[in-house]
């Protein structure tokens, strides 16, 4: 994965002086809510994944900077109104928005990014039916990832979420964006013909993706991965793992694995006796399993593209490895 | 007016049953809530703007229907955060989303709202060009609501606010999204030479149209307004009336006016109190005359125009007039 790694830290500054230009603006205290979380570090996997996508189906770098930056911000605009919702302080090793500018102003920084996901959208520099087809993907994708994390939060009063609604949650929560990543690269590359297999293909691994940042939240080293560890745990979300050791655990464990999730306020014991329960179902390997499967699909799919960008494909086909096997 | 009332009545549950049908969808509640506010009355004025500005320029009323649900999505969205954020309990004499749902799923409601207001956008069956220039005109409204948000809630910590700023922050707040309901219909009908124009024009009938809110929320009734008498004073808000007053009463009474806008908690003899103050102060014939140059200005836009359909632009020019005579 080294390869990926130092072809997204060639494209990090790129990106991100695309989403500091869109990010100018008064009132000064607003911008500068709306700047910090984008500006504070995170993967650019979404970027990445769309200007792969471009070149690997034959278009330019260059062309898909404003499409990049404009999935980065709307991904943003998610974090920043997810941490208000689940009341998270720390995110990329550092407060969150709302508790450096106080909730009020957190909401319209979010609304802020949101509007300028499409501003930077719109900057794209193509014919207006690509343009359009464009816009119509990140709004699809806005819509999804809101009913995904409704469906998300719900799943918090439901000891019964079955994994097929897991899937459709985080299919929705997280798939989504990285969908409208693939299909917004192959129209950036005017290649519109491919925009719904990319589409799927970015759906797909964004579910692998998911399922790995939920098993980073169990065994990830905080340091690393620049989220509290246990934080799943703490908000009582129905991941894979949980749905699974619920299944599978010993009645009693199972019903101690609840009690737990349920209370109000966890002490870091209760979490780490929870995190042992699912540790001791096997949940974790089953999980992984689910992943590598939807890798596997995923690999299928890009098996049937016709490649332009040969180097391009490769480092797809990398960052399909990163997020399975990735450790932040 | 009475024309310009019934052609709304006639409009109004076209643009409501293309709102419905956009907001129909999984999980079931994320969509109660966001169709809470949009099908809970409300002026469309909005809507009614878009469709007649289209029409006075040669487009058809059927073809303006999604663009109108549109930017009625858009207002109800920045509602429903703004409602979040000013902690408002009602509106359109019933409890906000966010008493009924919940703050979470609220902020998440109006997040689908604004994604949905392109999808119903980006439905508007014409040149993909100009599909396009409405999405921007669109975007730059989200973009300068949100900055013109912000401006208002700064100013709440200010006393130096001018008449000046007030006048940039309600053009953001409320005029940009007037305005581009303007361009928008220019370009529905096909007319995107007259699209800055017409916006000009929304921009100016939008502060118009906000300092007579800013009226009502002193004089109005709150049976016929559906908001709360005193709501402005009750949060401290900065406006026209009392960057006025502040400058015109004696250092004592003025004095007495900051006191009780900057309480935490006011009680009605103080909100009373205030408003007496504000009245005294002839507070409230300026911000009419100001209202009312904003409406001959607009006026003279409109005499611009070279026209297609005569009867529209006359509601157009009694829309002007509700905006400032209107008693809710």
């Amino acid at each position: 994965m080294q390869r990926l790694i130092e072809y997204i830290k060639m494209i990090k500054p790129k990106v991100d002086s695309y989403i500091s230009k869109v990010l100018e603006g008064e009132p000064a205290k607003l911008y500068e809510a709306a700047r910090h979380l984008p500006l504070k570090g995170g993967k650019r996997l979404r970027p990445a994944l769309l200007i792969l996508v471009a070149r690997a189906l034959g278009g330019e770098e260059e062309e898909a900077i404003p499409a990049a930056a404009s999935v980065e911000l709307l991904h943003n605009f998610t974090l920043v109104h997810d941490d208000i919702m689940d009341r998270d302080e720390m995110r990329r090793g550092v407060p969150t928005v709302h508790v450096l500018y106080g909730e009020p102003l957190a909401i319209l920084a979010g609304d802020l990014l949101y509007a300028k996901a499409y501003e930077a959208l719109l900057s794209t520099q193509k014919a207006p039916e690509l343009v359009k087809k464009m816009t119509e993907y990140l709004t699809w994708a806005g819509v999804t990832v809101a009913e995904g994390q409704a469906m998300d939060m719900m799943f918090e009063e439901r000891w019964d979420v079955s994994e097929d609604e897991y899937l459709e949650m985080i299919a929705k929560k997280t798939g989504a964006l990285f969908g409208a990543c693939g299909a917004i690269g192959a129209l950036v590359a005017e290649k519109p013909e491919y925009a719904e297999k990319m589409r799927e293909f970015g759906v797909i691994l964004g579910k692998a993706f998911q399922i790995k940042d939920d098993i980073l939240s169990l065994v990830g080293d905080e340091k690393v991965t620049g989220k509290p560890k246990y934080n799943d745990l703490r908000e009582g979300k129905r991941t894979l793992l949980v749905i699974r050791a619920l299944r599978s655990l010993p009645p009693e464990e199972a019903e101690e694995l609840k009690r737990i999730l349920s209370k109000e306020e966890k002490s870091l014991e209760e979490l780490e006796k929870a995190a042992s329960l699912i540790m001791k179902s096997k949940a974790l390997d089953y999980a992984l399993k689910v992943a590598e499967e939807l890798e596997n699909r995923a690999r299928e799919i890009l098996s049937e593209i016709e490649v332009v960008d040969k180097e391009a494909m490769d480092l797809i086909n990398e960052l399909l490895d990163f997020a399975v096997k990735r450790e932040f």
